[in-house]
């Protein structure tokens, strides 16, 4: 066995995501590494805090990085937010709604799934009916942008709903944050995670995380420990707390973090309100494209996500064979369906740094060579 | 708010980890991503289980890198073996068997404490009582290599006994990997975790494991499921598994696999006997400067780690300001005591790429130069 290093090709990702990575997060991640507890590290990851709160649009101070990729984000709220015998009403409309319950039912929580069709908004009538019929329900969660479909959801009003019955609220904005409007504190969302690797296009690996004061009451008020030693905000807020003192609770992945700050920082020079605007302006080029070729959204419009296009694949197309020839002859990565969806439809991302009209030209050219 | 790229100092860490990752492996990070799913990175994978296996001694097909820092590769471990009720005995002789002991509980499981001072070896006379006295327990877990102290335990002595009484085991070698001798089939070890940023000097961030079969089968065997979605291997390994197809679990931290998978590469080129030796002669030698110096070990020669040295803060010295010169002033990092040895101890680590005659010769000066 003689193994040598690895080079990788150097695709153009336009699938969910991981998207593109900016040679600037790339050379960030290449910088020496320091402590964990080093007097810079600590600066970084107060700016990091800042500058999260500013995409979150949030003032929360419990708000930082996961140090693992999305799901140990959405574990993190899940874990930190139920006791055990706690009724949480979660909305599924894709994917992600499921890997909710699987969440709320590990952490010995009593699941009410409402549940609409795949492609579709959450609707909020179903929702008010079940918080009608659970009035011992102290949390909602659902995803405002559910990646396995391109389908938007209107968070404002879902966590108003959830409100007036005393609900707390944990929202999924993996592939929402800073692709498409997401207001933390004007919307009063309780809890919310996201990834590095969709519109904020760093590395793979880390999950932004926001908790409100009613969350971190909840938490504080908790009669049984958090069942994950890692996860646990108690202990990882002495690390990540904003106190100045930073006690050691695990090492943090130091590299990431400095790609992931890098690619904040490339937000806040932009302005998020123009990185919306350019996701949407950028997701009507690739609909006008594809609408021509005759293919079409499975989303209706008023809920499209703009980084995210689900697409029915036309009849007559082998699916993996049409990936399989994008990749491999043009070095472009699209998605393939999940779950219920595997099979029928594409999903095309316009995330972050890969959100361009250069990006959308050369799918729309290699689509339409390959087809 | 105008927040700028953050550039790191270049420190040379000779902490307890993280340690200095050579330019090689920061490169290999900044290579292009690529998706979670693509051929080209699934087959670095299936590279980087072949070395984990190397670096492990082992031939276990349940081999791969879990996506969070070692605290998560622990939880794993504990997450995936312990169902509620279970009884398992931790031999505690520092800081990270404390945490083992918060594991077993949040887990649902019964700990059982076995004790020795904090410096010493685990005492297997002492695990032996315990074996005996408590029939019921399914496990038994331990440190390696104890990195708040700097203490080495006889692993596999430990394992047999464990063995000799039925019950599985589950063994932190986050500090020992690739520093010192470590064979998980010779040594018949059934659950075994590590951390990317110690001897193997890769980022943070990472948490190599290794499951033989017995401990495979009681996975299999669980009537609950694994408290944690994240980490439940029934679903990781449906991405890390042997069987060519890769169904999406999370997505995985890209860049940091292409550091780890680069940082092993390294190691398999040098060869793990070599590195074992490194490791030693260059203990030697620091030990030979520091006993000059009349700074002292706190542990006993024969259990000695090479690539961690705790040793007794001269009488009178003051910890933080020399810490600080260190730091400063020749931008080296050395670790301060940790749990009850805060204030008492220094420990100098020697991992991986940091363990070399030339970090040796600077670690001996400056401390001279500021003692």
């Amino acid at each position: 066995m003689t193994i040598c290093s690895f080079q990788p090709p150097r695709r153009t990702l336009m699938g969910p995501g991981p998207s593109d990575v900016s040679d600037r997060v790339l050379q960030a991640m290449a910088r020496p590494t320091v402590g964990h507890l080093d007097p810079s590290f600590i600066s970084m990851m107060d700016e990091t805090k800042q500058l999260l709160q500013y995409v979150f649009q949030t003032k929360n101070e419990l708000t930082f990085a996961v140090s693992a990729p999305g799901s140990a984000g959405m574990e993190c709220c899940f874990a930190n937010l139920i006791e055990p015998g706690n009724t949480v009403i979660v909305c599924q409309n894709g994917v992600f709604g499921g890997r909710m319950k699987e969440n709320v039912e590990r952490c010995g929580g009593i699941a009410v799934m409402v549940q609409d069709d795949w492609g579709k908004a959450v609707d909020p009538s179903k929702l008010e009916d079940a918080l009608k019929a659970n009035p011992d329900a102290c949390l909602v969660a659902f995803v405002h942008a559910e990646t396995s479909t391109g389908a938007q959801s209107d968070a404002k009003t879902l966590v108003d709903l959830a409100h007036q019955h005393g609900c707390l609220t944990i929202v999924d904005s993996v592939t929402s944050l800073a692709g498409t409007p997401l207001k933390v504190d004007e919307w009063g969302i309780d809890a919310i995670y996201s990834g590095s690797q969709k519109c904020l296009s760093a590395s793979p690996g880390l999950s932004p995380v926001s908790f409100n004061q009613h969350a971190a009451d909840k938490i504080k008020r908790r009669t049984t420990k958090v069942q994950s030693w890692f996860l646990d905000l108690n202990l990882v807020m002495g690390y990540w707390g904003g106190e100045g003192k930073r006690a050691y609770h695990h090492t943090a992945p130091v590299n990431c973090l400095y790609g992931l700050h890098e690619s904040l920082v490339i937000v806040q020079e932009e302005g998020l309100q123009n990185s919306w605007d350019r996701h949407q302006r950028n997701h009507l080029a690739l609909r006008d494209g594809l609408e021509k070729m005759g293919i079409n959204f499975i989303v209706a419009e008023k809920d499209r996500l703009p980084q995210l296009n689900a697409v029915t694949i036309p009849e007559g197309i082998d699916d993996a064979a049409v990936r399989s020839r994008l990749l491999n002859e043009y070095d472009l990565e699209i998605g393939a369906g999940l779950g219920s969806l595997a099979g029928k439809v594409w999903r095309i991302g316009l995330m972050g740094h890969a959100s361009s009209q250069k990006n959308v030209d050369f799918c729309l050219n290699s689509l339409r060579a390959v087809l």
